[in-house]
């Protein structure tokens, strides 16, 4: 269980707002259902959410838990990653001083909070909980290609790298699916993508051996709820520490349809010196790789141009249709529309016309 | 720590012995270094091993737990896996007794026994050690590709499918590198391959995040060891189950020569009703994702024959030659001096002068 949709979030971002290490914070503030009481950042506190991190949003950053506090919030919901092994002094003294303050705790990280004795039986005395979104649940089947008996259209986001706007895309298409009346499940695999939907496996998080049983029985979850089932992929084929996780997702998932995701402006890949693989080359690789469990294509490339201005991007756009011969668009900047026509035409005619537009 | 390489090992596969589910106990009495007291299975007792497994051994098999401590065994180690979730009673009666026998157990399941209170407690008390030999290391790093700052040549087996003789292969070629003067490690990645070397990680009980970097880590701890390094594969790129620790150990090994294994006997993928794939295409799948990190070749082909006789296996080899372009044999049947001659080219001039031939 997660918290409700209701449940007002304090977003922990200590020190990292706005510095590209907060991407879980700004995916909640985009994406998540939940109301925002205010962000925590003593750094920026003050300042517009807006200024820092480009999102619209009329709560305020704050300097303290303290303060947090006056703006009733239910959780803390910590919006970043530490690097290094151990939950950090400051942190311990923040998460302490909110579960105090009756607030529940929402953490991504691989270290879980619920096994810390201290913070657990504190939060036991003041009766709040601790969701550590990462934990997988336990008895995780291995995967056999069940998905493949499911009517469902199975879309996997995948990725020239890590952090190029996955869940993005794959949220963004669940935006222009439900605007033109189709109904879709959105299948969050990573913690973020959990934080918003309210449920989902971090797969990254799982032992090898289930990371494609744990995806399929996700889908095929989802498969029950919607005729479109959109999968939020992870890593990148290419990567050297995560490509085992992404290929796990795609056989988990056995897609019929995959969305490159791609940055134009990522030289290398994140935390390497490894370049970026070019996208018919990727385009490839996924394609004969995924073929194994079921037949996919590369329908539409999703570019991530947060980092080019607008001649930039739209330049961006034109070179990568040029070079893949595929539609694409950045789906924050320019609306998803274009990689949602592109699945449309793959669901299947009594879905269209049950739909109301 | 493991068990040393002088310890006595009663090897516990009761029911199961010969029934191609004591995968892991025949592997032991093939290649670990260990003496063997005895084997235990009251449903083959009093047979020779070399009748029910074909593995040459004087060891007797035995019918309990108390028989084989006459044997004077130091260890004993669980042979087999079972199916479903929990231990079953008998087994942990039989576990229990051998502690109390004062009997290290060596356990390669998903499940571990130093987790389970009251085994734990009976081993503390009885001054015996509990080897859960899949349990990972803490603290593994991601995978970055640091493998490639290495001067060793890394050569990893592939496969068609899970148990196609992955781990035999790459023990039968390290035999054939001794024989000709070739010093060089074995990385074990799986838990019969860490009863065997005495040490390795199981990659595919290691959290998705860290499984290319658990390999990297055994991989670079090798390289400073012998020159060739070979590195047990797990799996399949073409299983819907275990791809990703496939990949995850071709990103993490970032090898120069790949090895396929092949079960010609084998039509189906190892509990699915997806067929095997043809070996051009499992060949051009292994040598295009490896190329993310390093190019790597298929550079020969290891058979497992064990369901054909000695005229088909002859034939089998032939065929898999003519259809792949690439030396073939069977390891097991005609010694894997076919496969080490293709690894020996790719060894450096200054290593093989150094060699004693």
């Amino acid at each position: 269980m997660y918290l409700p949709k209701t449940a007002r979030l304090a977003i922990y971002v200590q020190d990292e707002f706005g510095k590209g290490s907060s991407k879980s914070a700004e995916g909640v503030l985009r994406y998540a259902p939940n109301p925002i009481a205010c962000c925590i950042d003593s750094r920026t506190a003050g300042k517009s959410i807006s200024a820092v991190v480009g999102i619209d949003s009329p709560a305020p950053i704050v300097a303290s838990i303290e303060e947090a506090l006056t703006h009733k919030p239910d959780a803390l919901l910590l919006g970043t990653a530490w690097s290094g092994g151990k939950l950090p002094t400051a942190w311990r003294e923040d998460i302490i001083k909110a579960v105090k303050g009756r607030l529940h705790v929402v953490n991504g990280l691989h270290d879980f909070l619920s096994d810390d004795e201290e913070i657990a039986a504190l939060a036991r005395e003041h009766g709040v909980k601790l969701f550590d979104v990462r934990r997988p649940p336990d008895n995780l089947p291995v995967g056999n290609g069940r998905v493949l008996k499911t009517d469902a259209l199975v879309v996997l986001t995948v990725g020239s790298d890590c952090s190029v706007g996955k869940m993005t895309t794959t949220l963004e298409i669940q935006k222009s699916a439900t605007k033109k009346g189709v109904k879709s499940e959105f299948v969050a695999t990573g913690q973020t993508g959990i934080m918003i939907a309210g449920r989902g496996i971090a797969i990254d998080r799982v032992i090898g051996d289930f990371m494609a049983g744990a995806t399929e029985q996700m889908v095929l979850e989802a498969s029950k709820e919607a005729e479109l089932v959109l999968v939020e992929g992870q890593g990148s084929i290419s990567h050297p520490g995560f490509s085992g996780v992404t290929l796990a997702l795609l056989h988990g998932s056995a897609p019929q349809a995959l969305i490159l995701c791609h940055r134009p402006a990522r030289k290398c890949l994140k935390s390497t010196e490894f370049p970026v693989a070019e996208l018919p080359r990727l385009i490839q690789s996924y394609e004969s790789v995924a073929s194994y469990l079921r037949p996919a294509r590369v329908i539409a490339i999703a570019l991530n141009t947060q980092d080019l201005d607008q001649e930039e991007a739209l330049r961006a756009v034109e070179e990568t249709t040029k070079a893949t011969g595929l539609p694409a668009t950045d789906p924050v900047r320019f609306g998803a529309d274009v990689l949602f026509d592109t699945i449309r035409p793959l669901l299947k005619k009594d879905q269209l016309t049950a739909t109301r537009e």
